[in-house]
């Protein structure tokens, strides 16, 4: 019933239990594409998994501790897109991203990390936002690089999946650096 | 972060965290007005109250269970509206709702309720749901009426408060009684 | 072991683990009659079902919310009363009951209510005791109107079962209106 | 509201929090007898504590781990008896007790000893009861020598009290050597 | 990677997950003699049931309650001694153990009690330390009489396993019968 | 009571309750040297906070989830060293420790982390172990070059003390890259 309007296409919807099945099949229509990157496609087989996801992040959310919100274009479901847990005392914390290759390349996730970023300096009163990708995946990269983060290392096997070790880049955001120049696709503050 | 938009001036925001100083100073200013008719009033004595009461009603959500909204006009907090414990068997919930009286008579309240309504019937798949009142209370009997609920009964000292017991009206109105012909001013489904 | 005896021939003893195969076999052998009625009977296959009920009836005794207690006619297990859950800010709780058919028209399950009634009043201080019936239950209906409970509403679709919803017909009786006329047959107070 | 009816003027109740208050005043009144022997006494400041010991004994009843019961004489509580944790892999038991000292010697804990063996034996079906008590407790260990009881050991220093170490001797009663002699005084069995 | 030196061929080693292989094939190498004695050696169908077992125990020694350490003769593991739960109010534990009959009859036992007990008295400040033993296991009851601890008891049938019950007698040491004799073979205190 | 000997006068231990109070004295005698780095130093104000601690830290354990160590000089406690929480999926988990001032410059952290990168590598079958420092914290900074660490990047602003940001230095040794060289003081593994 919640979104978050960024322009007359694209909203960010907190994700609930209706939301399951179009989710499901979403994942399940790209996921030779998906699979390639993330390990939970594969464990994703019907829509209760969906459902078990969906549970855990709004009970995240309840917690204060970040949320997942769905990327719905013309009101089809086409990502996803999260504060991962929220570091209080150092007001840390990380956003992570994923959308279905047929909507990649129209800055629709620029779109949705600005907002996601304006909500985390402005509401949330986040000190700094990270963002990591695996160190071969250039189009994941490019976001946080588009939007001003810097580059502050490359974490080595951080993550392990396929019988292979990978290494994580890490971009960092600090609310100084962050103009808030980029308003314009970005509505009401709560 | 998360609304869902009445009209131009109306819409419910899932009350989070962030929203916790702006509904007690609500609740603050209109105590003498909302304590006549609830308890919880004179127990809200900081925001840390309301902090409490907004984790419960998030996990409530995370439960699918329910959930309580703001009720925002101009972008100021003057209500709340909620479906509350939902019997997911029986298909039933109930509405329950509050509003500052300088708001009252604007019709605003029969609008967020026909949100609810809209949203329960056509998203969660409720067979009924219900509005109960305080026999006493009849600017909040006027709002089922005007929508089109029935009255059931009225159940005698349901309630307790300043050591008097108080009888309910119990309004019902089902999903086949409802006719879906006040979609004007309700938004997108989910 | 521990029983209220109500006259010669009829006790209510609470439920323990050593009644759960004799509850078993009489719900077992009454269970067309009482499937008609009462989803539980079809989801109840074996004594195991049984256990399970009485462990949570016992667990909401020691919370202080309730008890059920089993009817026993002349040492054999006939049926059920229990109270539900107490509301203890409004002193309210309602009671429910069956009883196997070849032991109807006797007056015993409403020897059993003022047992209870009789309880609620004078030992648990509750200010209303309700019971609800299906309206298609006439036999259900007829005891709180003996006992002098008066028809507050008629509440629509609160139940589900067999594809079907019911309607519940809410009878009330409040401690000022219960004359205590009834005691013959209701023993000690604890 | 249930009981167990031992002779006319004798019975045990399953204690709920209806008895807090009585059980309170009783153990007050007999505090300087009782605190000889029973480290709970001091810490019994209020009737809270003796709630919370209705619960905590309910809660052991609910989960099958024996239970906990007031001996009322003529109505009036005198007393206390108790099954303590039930080993059911071993079916073992021991039973507890003590009674306010204006009562003693008139053969009350014998009776509700063996009500509780009886129980014990025959509706729980242990295979050996212990009673254990204070070498010092020269009352307490006559009990279990006229159940037909057998000492089985002095377990030296294993409890600790008012800066002092205490010996307990241990009694042992086996199923088969329980003759079921003593009927006279029990009740029915469940 | 933490043990307690006996000597230069044994130490006692704090079970963790590291060791559930070995620690499981040594009682599956030995079963047919551990049988015997104990019923957890059937229930002991893989490896995975040793990590239970150890999971189970490390939480007993976090909430410092008594630990499990596993018995290594030149780095092999070959039995297991432990303290059971303490009641810190009496300050009282009991040890329990056993060893693969292979290595039986070099004093290995002997010399692991003397350890613990050492630790018990002169670390955790026990009071009274007891050790049990099924009255048929001349081996096992041999240990405590060489240690020093008096016999206080033979518990009638307070073990059951393959169809019968078992006596068990209880012996006993007090803080101040232990002489700190025996220190030769103990390392340091902590 | 177990311990793991490094050297003929170094040893760690895992930390149980009986080291509460000594840890308690070092933290308190070297409070304003230990403050500069380490927030919860201002927090331990009495052994209870340390009980705590290990408490926390003893479930870890049990958990299979790191653990922490006190590092012992001629018996004195003069420090710790942890594994922090393990990622048993990417088999990555960091070390983290301090020293209290007086044994600095003795090259005692530097084998003590030998010994806990052994123990990781070897018997824990870690791929990765990291050390995070301060980046104003030279003294800590050096410890995981000598030990052959790469260092992989600097984070910024990821904790918060005194009202200030401060960056940390992240530094990475893969299973690979340890040779194995510094075997001299290490004991046995597990």
């Amino acid at each position: 019933m919640f979104k978050h309007q960024i322009n007359g296409q694209l909203d960010l919807r907190l994700l609930h239990y209706c939301h399951a099945d179009e989710v499901y099949e979403c994942v399940d229509r790209n996921r030779s594409h998906l699979e390639r990157w993330f390990p939970w496609v594969k464990l994703t087989t019907d829509s209760g998994a969906i459902r078990k996801f969906i549970e855990a992040e709004l009970h995240r959310y309840a917690k204060n501790n970040g949320f997942s919100a769905g990327i719905f274009y013309e009101d089809r479901y086409i990502g996803n897109i999260s504060f991962h847990d929220v570091n209080w005392n150092t007001k840390l914390s990380s956003i992570g991203y994923w959308l279905v290759s047929d909507y990649e390349g129209k800055g629709i996730m620029t779109s949705c990390c600005r907002a996601l970023i304006h909500h985390g300096f402005e509401v949330m009163g986040l000190n700094k936002i990270e963002i990591r990708a695996r160190t071969d995946n250039n189009r994941s990269r490019a976001i946080p690089l588009k939007l001003g983060f810097r580059e502050e290392g490359i974490l080595r096997s951080v993550s392990y999946y396929h019988d292979e070790y990978y290494d994580h880049v890490v971009y960092g955001l600090l609310r100084d650096e962050w103009k808030g120049a980029s308003d314009e696709a970005v509505g009401g503050l709560n």
